[in-house]
């Protein structure tokens, strides 16, 4: 079964409790762009990637938003089961930023599991450590460090990320990744132009010195 | 045994772990401003706060604070224990803001003792999941709230805590609990007090209208 090659807490799993999961588990694909959850959806359940990428983010009254972290194949999403933990309680929104493909294992089957398996939930616990590490780094980043560092750093792993040094995005995109307006973003944008590091054209930002982005992202 | 009216999870440990942790439990006192734990220190275990007061914070490498969360009597502190969880790994400092009484459960009892016991690990998940929440809360006001608003706040929570409206503090610690630079604080209280709000001496904010602070702080 291949989902168990994703799932490294599998084989401390006992032979009921693989099967429970077998046949509760539910695959799906999910199109670029598709939201997949959010605050006011049902819980879902856990998500383990196969293939592309999910962007999890939150989103203020108003609008805007924030990246948290992003996930890719053989990561688990944790936080579109939050009701599988009566203390997690905050709304994320989650959506596909590539075609993804990914297993679900919904909370109802989840949670009982959890409760009985301590391998299960010494993984659960695993995860979140490592999301709220992410978290952890974020909020590191917003406090310590001035935009233009973290600007660097989010064109260079867009240019990773893409295998581009192209990149088709707004100002707009930008600034609800990075959690600041987009008349902020454009005028270190026109920084960075005016530094030859990138070139911006209408829905383009074209990254000329990614070397010396990533330098200044890792400062 | 007192601490296991302070231990949630203990009735549902076996006999025989709890006898472990009755063995290896270790009972201190922690003056108040004393530093229990920072990121140079070896993993120290969980914190099971009888009374007082803790203050978890981030440091940066040039010496700026913010504060993640405060603990006070019947909550765990579970980054103090951070060996516990491979994936848990940013640094914390600790702090007592109290004179606070505690018992501590070594990481080396309950690393293993977590591995063996679903409902140890189901409740360690819990902790996390509340410590989680209480940063995201943090990362929420950070990005989406004014720092007018964040310091009126902290400003009534503070009268709350110290069951006073004469705090004896300075700027540099307030604008250590908030991220900000002392001079950022400064101005703001300046303008605080032309509102009547609150009214400033040399080491001490006097709060005058706390209601009307701790409105603006919920808004």
């Amino acid at each position: 079964m291949e989902f168990a090659e994703y799932f490294p807490v599998w084989q401390k799993l006992t032979p009921r409790q693989q099967e429970r999961v077998a046949r509760g588990l539910v695959y799906r694909t999910v199109p670029k762009g598709a939201r997949l959850y959010d605050g006011s959806m049902d819980c879902l359940g856990l998500l383990v990637l196969r293939s592309g990428r999910l962007r999890v983010y939150i989103l203020s009254e108003d609008g805007r938003e924030i990246t948290l972290y992003r996930l890719f194949a053989r990561d688990i999403c944790l936080l579109s089961a939050s009701c599988v933990m009566n203390s997690l309680q905050f709304d994320v929104t989650i959506e596909a930023e590539a075609d993804t493909e990914l297993w679900l294992i919904p909370a109802g089957l989840y949670k009982p599991l959890m409760e009985e398996s301590a391998p299960l939930a010494n993984y659960t616990n695993e995860v979140m450590a490592a999301r709220f590490t992410d978290v952890m780094w974020l909020v590191e980043q917003i406090m310590w460090k001035s935009l233009d560092k973290r600007l660097a750093a989010f064109l260079a792993e867009e240019c990773a990320l893409e295998h581009t040094t192209r990149l088709h995005t707004t100002h707009e995109t930008i600034g609800n990744h990075l959690g600041s307006p987009r008349e902020v973003v454009t005028r270190m944008l026109r920084y960075f132009q005016s530094e030859g590091w990138v070139k911006l054209s209408r829905g383009t930002v074209e990254v000329l010195d990614e070397e010396r982005l990533r330098a200044l992202g890792e400062t």
